[in-house]
Parts: C-alpha cells; structure tokens; sequence
C-alpha cells in the first residue's frame, strides 16, 4: 500500500494544494483563490474540499494520506500549529491552523514557515535533490531564507532561524524596514534593488531609466534589469550592488553552515543567467583565498510550486521521523 | 559497569588530556608540552603515556574507555581523521592523528575541529548546560567559532563550517588575514582591536595609550581593555568597536540558527563584565525591532579545558550515536 502526503501552500493571494506520493511524484494541484476576507474557517473548509476533489481526481483512499504539510508565512508556532502574525492574512493571526485542517480531514499534519517549505521542496525535489546541505534565498519584495543542514531542515530554537534576509553585512547601512542597518534586504531584495536605483535618479545621475520613472513615477526591479542588461550604467551599477550582496551574503552561509549549494528563488530570477553569472562572480572575488571552495550557486528549478511540494515533502520528513501532529491536536 | 572518555585538545604549547565519566564528570588531567619538534609520532606515544597514567591514577581499567576525542586546529578531515594544514604545529600536516592515537590505545575515537569541541564542551558541561541551541565565539588572536543547533554540532558539508571569525560585517572593510573585507576577526579579535588602537595612534591621535605604545612598539588587547575602562576616548571608542562588531555578528547568527544563547570564550573575555555589558547593550541595539528576541549573551566558564572536555564529550556523543571510528580504521 502505498502512502501520499498533502502539501499546502499558503499565500496571500492564492492557496496552492498538491497530492504527492512518497517518491516526490505530483500527482494532482490545485490552486484557490485564498479569500482573505472570508477569514480562516471559511479556508479550512475550501481547503479540505479541494484536497477531497484531489483524492477524487486520484482515485486514492484517504486513509492512504498519512499527512499534510503546511506552508504558511511566519512567525508562527510548529509545535502549538498556530499561525502567530500575518502581515497580508488580516483575521488570521494567531489562528490554529495546523489541528483545525487536520481534524477537518483526520489527517496528521505538520506546520512550516513558508520560505522553509519552499527550501525544503528544493532540496527534496528541485535543486538541492542530490546534496545534503544547502541555504536558499527567496528574492521577491523582502528575502526570505531556508537552511538544510545534513540533511535536516534548521528551524532555530524558537521556529524564527533563517531569516537570512535580515543578515546585516553594512554596519550602519541602510535602514531596513524591520529596524535593523544594513540587511542585505535592504540591498538586494525587489525593493532593496528599485530603491537604490531610484534614489540615484533622485540625486540627477543620467540613465535610461529617468524617462520610465518619470512616467510611472516608480520603478519595478523588471526596469532595473532590462536596463542593465541594455548597458545602462546607472542600472549595472545597481544591479551589481545585487549582485555584491547577494554573493556576500552567500559568503557568509558557506561560513556558518558551509552549504554545497546555494539556490536562489523567487521573482528577481527571472532576470537569467545575466544575474546569476554577476553573483557568482562576485563570490569568487569576496571568497576567502585560505582553501579552494567549490560551492556552486544556482536557480530554483520548482518555480511556484516549491513551497506546496516542500510542505508535502515535510509531511513525509515528519511521518518517517514519527514528528508527525495527530489529528486535531 | 560505568563507561569513561578520554578528551585531547591538541595545541601549538601544551596538549591537555582529561579522562571523563559518561556524566560529565572529570575525574582526572594532564598538560604535556606539544614539543611540536619532535614530530607527530612522538606526540602519539607521550599522549598514550599519559592516558595510561590518568587510568592507573584513577584505577580505572582500558577497557571501560569507550572511546576517545580529539580536537585539533583546523581544517582537518573527520571521516579520515587526518590533519590538513596546522599553522602553529609544522610537520603535522596531513597527520593521520585519529587512527594512530586509536590504534596505540586500542580505543575508538573521533577527531573534530579544536572551536568544534571547546564549543561542544561549553554546551555538554558549561555555560549552554541547560539549552538545546547556542553559538560560541573564541576571541583570541584570531576568532573561532561553533554552532549547536537542536542538541547537534554543526560541521558542514566538508567539515569546514562555524568559522564565524569570517562573517563579513562591513562590505569592501578592513583586510582580513583570510583575504577577504570585513570580516569580524578583523575588527574584534584581539589583533584586530589593538590594530584599530594602533592606526588611530598612529594617525597622532590623543591618548593615555600613547606612552604604552611608544614604549613597547606595540599594544596588546589588554592595554585596550584597561585604558578604555580607566575612561581614555580613544580606548573606549577601540572598545565600542569591538563589542559593536561582535554584537552584530550576534546579531546575524541569531537569523541564522536561532540560538538561545551566545558563548563568548578565549583570552578577551578576561576584559570581564566592562566588555561583556558592552556587547549585550550593543546586540539590543542593532537587533530588530520586529518581535522581542530574548537571547542572552553569556561568558564561557570551562576556561582552558573547554576544548578536552568537549572533546570527551563528542566521544561520548559518538558512542552514543554509533558514530566512533574503529581503533586503527
């Protein structure tokens, strides 16, 4: 008999919900709309609905299931299952997630920081599938992080560890918006990235990129790319501070839990190889020249699914490591 | 039939040896010179020697030692528990030290990075006794590092991780001896603090330091440390640097592995609670502000035998974990 495992992903915008068997094949998603405003009972419900329609879809038992895992954005509490401040989720803070969907669908399941779900799916399915250490790095309008360490996921004694985009590498650098200077967020996330580019314009340095901001009266970090890569060197310039932070920041891990591998994630990847090829670069040159260090940096391969694959892939870590919670407590 | 551990720190001068009981309790010591001249061959006998002689002292038999640990200067290869490269101890590179020391006692053994064990041996017997994750800095000349997370030592993926003397703190800073910018060591090591005093001296600035390095050509982190307590500017400004440095590299490990508690250890701490309340203001400065993160900041208190404590300590974790190395293999 086989087993299979529930993954969830938990968005603002939408709930992605996925059906995998124990070798990490997908066999059926869905994605819903997350209806915030409806509040966390009314997705508890959805939710279950969908994973019914799922096994349906399947024609596989539910008692086949022997766990959810769910990917939600912190903090949040793995052992009480409770969801604990949700920035873009207003209504749901402080909300049990974990034991309401699991008595829902008498399932065990197992809660997750998002970005360690998303992490987790990479090394269990994408990127990370054939080494037993690596740090990921989600870039999107913050960084968000996840660490693998010999094979296990590093949660922190109090479930809020690798918050690597909070990681300072500017003594008295920029402010970032959780209060700290110097976050490599505040440098090389989607707004970090736009907003250095936007105060250089401010300050009436020439570029390509004046006449965009003029129009739209801000810019993406889509503009900053496609800039650069046209040669604008206000853009490189920015782009490069990307990249140096990034590389930085990597150079950092590779001293604390020394990853084979660094992954990066998210929207900002979608500017390709130009990127990619700049961190990497600028990793050799702020690497240490003690050893030869053969780390490699690359793209996430599971694009948005990484997070609902990796809450499934946690579910089964959980069930083969009896860490499983029982239905509904 | 009670089980016992032998502990070796292997250093530059002297190498301690304790013989432990499962509970952590010493039961007896010794400090041999390394004489490092006479090559490593010698430093197996004498070592041998003197775990004979603590055995007889204690009356306890060969067989009831499960297993012996040694911490050495890094890096070095644990699964084939041979040196690689040791700065101070010339002729003991790519020493096969772990299986010839077994092999001469007849008693498995394990061999780990010299900050590894003092870190393991603050956490099993020391100031960590009562948490589950912690960091410890080794201020010395250079810094050193270690990381428990979850009741277990981190090495990385080729033995080469928790060097957080080289987390960069400021991009494009000071020169560390590593090659790379910014590291810590560069600003809160012992070097790196009498090297700041020394370049503002240097610069004609004003102060009581000035007479002591006119004198000796040089400063030591202790003249730092006591001018800056007997109230001199410029001392104070070396010292608020160095505890703001390492603060931030508190800071950073904290969004890494979350520990519940930061071990500083080595010779600096003998600046006592004037450098100790320094670091801790300094970490509640430069923290977020998003949740309230009660980490303490704490003094190791093993003193010099931290590093054989701890390494008789991951010889008991081995055995434990059926992770010892076969004597000889």
């Amino acid at each position: 008999m086989e087993n299979y495992f529930f993954g969830m992903d938990l968005g603002g915008t939408n709930v992605v919900i996925v059906l995998m068997d124990a070798t990490g094949k997908m066999l059926a998603r869905r994605s819903e709309p997350t209806k915030v405003s409806l509040g966390p009972a009314s997705l508890v419900e959805r939710t279950a609905d969908a994973c019914k329609t799922l096994l349906a879809e399947c024609k596989i038992e539910r008692s086949n299931v022997k766990g959810i895992g769910i990917g939600s954005p912190g903090p949040l509490s793995r052992s009480q299952g409770r969801l604990i401040k949700l920035g873009n989720l207003p209504g749901f803070d402080n909300f049990p997630l974990r034991p309401e969907l699991s008595r829902r669908l008498a399932v065990p399941a197992v809660l997750d920081n998002d970005a360690n779900a998303a992490c987790w799916g990479e090394f269990w399915q994408g990127a990370g599938k054939n080494v037993r250490d690596m740090v990921m790095f989600t870039l999107g309008t913050g960084i968000g992080g996840g660490i693998v360490c010999d094979g296990t996921l590093i949660h922190g004694s109090d479930d809020n560890g690798a918050e690597l985009g909070h990681l300072v590498i500017q003594m008295g650098g920029r402010l970032c918006t959780c209060g700290q200077h110097g976050c490599v967020e505040a440098y090389a996330s989607a707004t970090g990235t736009t907003a250095r580019a936007q105060e250089l314009l401010d300050a009436g340095r020439d570029s390509s990129l004046a006449q965009v901001y003029q129009n739209a009266g801000k810019l993406t970090a889509k503009d900053v790319f496609d800039h650069a890569q046209a040669g604008d060197t206000l853009a490189l310039e920015v782009v490069d501070g990307t990249a140096q932070a990034l590389a930085l920041t990597s150079v950092n891990m590779r001293h604390v839990t020394e990853p084979e591998l660094v992954v990066l994630a998210g929207g900002m990847i979608n500017a390709g190889d130009f990127l990619l090829n700049k961190v990497r670069e600028s990793f050799h040159k702020q690497m240490w020249a003690l050893r030869h260090e053969s780390m490699e940096i690359v793209y996430a391969t599971l694009g948005e699914n990484a997070g609902a694959i990796g809450a499934a892939g946690l579910a089964l870590y959980a069930f083969e490591h009896d860490q499983l919670y029982d239905a509904g407590t």
